[in-house]
């Protein structure tokens, strides 16, 4: 099974029914703002997680079709809000709304794209029990998205604990993810207990997956990754792998040397060079990669409630894809 | 029935439920701004809405106290969102969220209320149908909402027809009255007929409660209103009393001053005085007042599918309230 041949096949399948939900109604700007990034495509991947979990449990995976392209909403409303407080000029080779149209129309076009997806979840043709079931995950993910992101705002260029910095990729990645999966399942009809271990599976493999990119981040091929190395030192950026440097350094001057270097938005390509060198001497790359590791077997381990099938077989090739690729 | 003191009471009754579903979480600050316009007061028009019209159908309305709730979270969100947009700096006596904190903390804390209140709609202890048709009213309303601020937006600074002010209004301050007054029939138990009579109900008291808003900005007394009567003009805001003004204004000349006046940042006392007087002698004034009343007439027709009974007589008093105050 071939993921990135699984994800592009459901992001063709999605982009008919992510078209249907937004009219043409007033005002026409906000309207063409609210579908700019959900019919942009994409990797579509938390919508994908609806489908597969839908079809793992053995359940009609059209009547998860609504809940997919609900997800994938809710993830562009926090695209638009985040791209406008990053500042980020530019995602998916369009201009960001805030820029395109202006602020308030950014702040409108997520909070609409948010109340449109509760529309739709509002719709599902699932028993009214399903509903409020999967209504209670996904409205849980919302409001932790927002903590996650104010805590990634609060940790900007400080050093936070591990624990800290894990909670935060939680709630800003993985709990969209645990609540697509288990929103699928009970779209799917499944029982408690499946619902359960595929919540848990997705909020692994959402550590994992962004570990691993922070990973890609620092020892990754510039040229594929799209991102140059010295992105996330320059911003300081707090990963588990800087937190395991801090601790694991011993010479009091080479951490005085490294902490220089983190979050100086001025380093050279020389100092960034030197950053890497001192964390890959503290075996801290290496530590970043396990760890990525041990989240996606965490994950996988979860996927035994499932029988075999085609559904089953992505839920685990996106895991192992989740650790083993160059961008 | 003193339509004020009912609000009063209902106030107090909302204080401890306010407060209970916002839990101590991380990160601190945005809990806490999350927490601030909500826990700080105010009319609380909406729950009262909710709570009156599950009393009204004869339901109980303890059931209906966690819907109340989350409507008022619903209003909070788009206030934070709006006082960010409209760059005010004051609310409630208080400083606004993107002051006080800063801009990211107040989109967050409005998406986080926004999630909160689905999050308690998602728990109510109603039968699992009326859970999901209080929530399609719910996102409805929420959809209109973020539509009716982009309207306002655009409108700025620009005479736009009565059909499109009236639209406006009913998507920035009706749609949430009548998801509040539908919402709290369906926690009540209401029949779909009464349902829709109270949806409607609160759909053309929130168009009056609207217009003699606009008119008090007009014709009020200053010292009670808080507003000086130049505020609307100088800011150009097209109410019903503007554009009819500018369809009856007779004279050419008159008319070109009229508009020369509105919307000038700068204008004086006695240019103000002069529009007003304008509006006066086209009827406009009058016919603002009277387009209020009639709303509210229809308003209070719509209520004769309720038995009597003091919650009943709360909402007729709220209607006569809506066109009978000062401030």
């Amino acid at each position: 099974m071939d993921a990135k041949e699984y994800l592009m096949r459901t992001s063709r399948e999605l982009d008919g029914p992510i078209r249907q939900y937004i009219d043409d109604e007033e005002p026409a700007n906000l309207i063409e703002a609210a579908r700019q990034y959900p019919y942009a495509g994409g990797k579509r991947m938390r919508p994908a997680m609806v489908l597969a979990a839908a079809g793992a449990v053995g359940g009609d995976r059209s009547k998860a079709v609504p809940l997919a392209v609900a997800v994938e909403y809710i993830h562009n409303f926090t695209l638009v809000h985040d791209d406008f407080m990053d500042g980020d000029r530019q995602r998916r080779g369009m201009t960001t709304i805030h820029v395109a149209y202006d602020v308030p129309t950014a702040i409108l076009a997520g909070d609409a794209l948010f109340a449109k997806a509760f529309q739709i979840i509002a719709e599902l043709d699932v028993p009214d029990r399903n509903m409020r079931e999967i209504l209670k995950y996904v409205t849980r993910a919302v409001w932790d998205l927002a903590r996650g992101q104010e805590m990634d705002v609060n940790n900007e260029g400080r050093i936070v604990s591990e624990e800290t910095y894990i909670e935060t990729i939680r709630l800003k990645t993985s709990v969209l993810f645990a609540a697509a999966a288990a929103g699928g399942a009970l779209a799917g009809g499944a029982d408690d207990r499946t619902v359960k271990a595929l919540h848990e599976y997705a909020m692994a493999l959402g550590l994992g997956f962004q570990i691993f990119d922070d990973y890609l981040g620092i020892a990754g091929d510039p040229s594929k990754t799209g991102k140059s190395v010295g992105n996330d030192i320059r911003k300081g950026k707090c990963t588990v792998m800087v937190t395991h440097a801090v601790k694991n350094i011993k010479d009091p001057k080479v951490l005085e040397e490294f902490k220089g270097i983190l979050g100086n938005a001025d380093a050279t390509e020389e100092q960034v060079k030197r950053a890497r060198s001192i964390m890959e001497d503290a075996g801290s790359i290496a530590y970043g990669r396990q760890l990525a590791q041990e989240k996606v077997t965490e994950a996988i381990s979860k996927l035994d409630v499932l029988a075999p099938g085609e559904h089953k077989e992505f839920m685990i090739a996106l895991a192992r894809y989740a650790i083993d690729r160059d961008v």
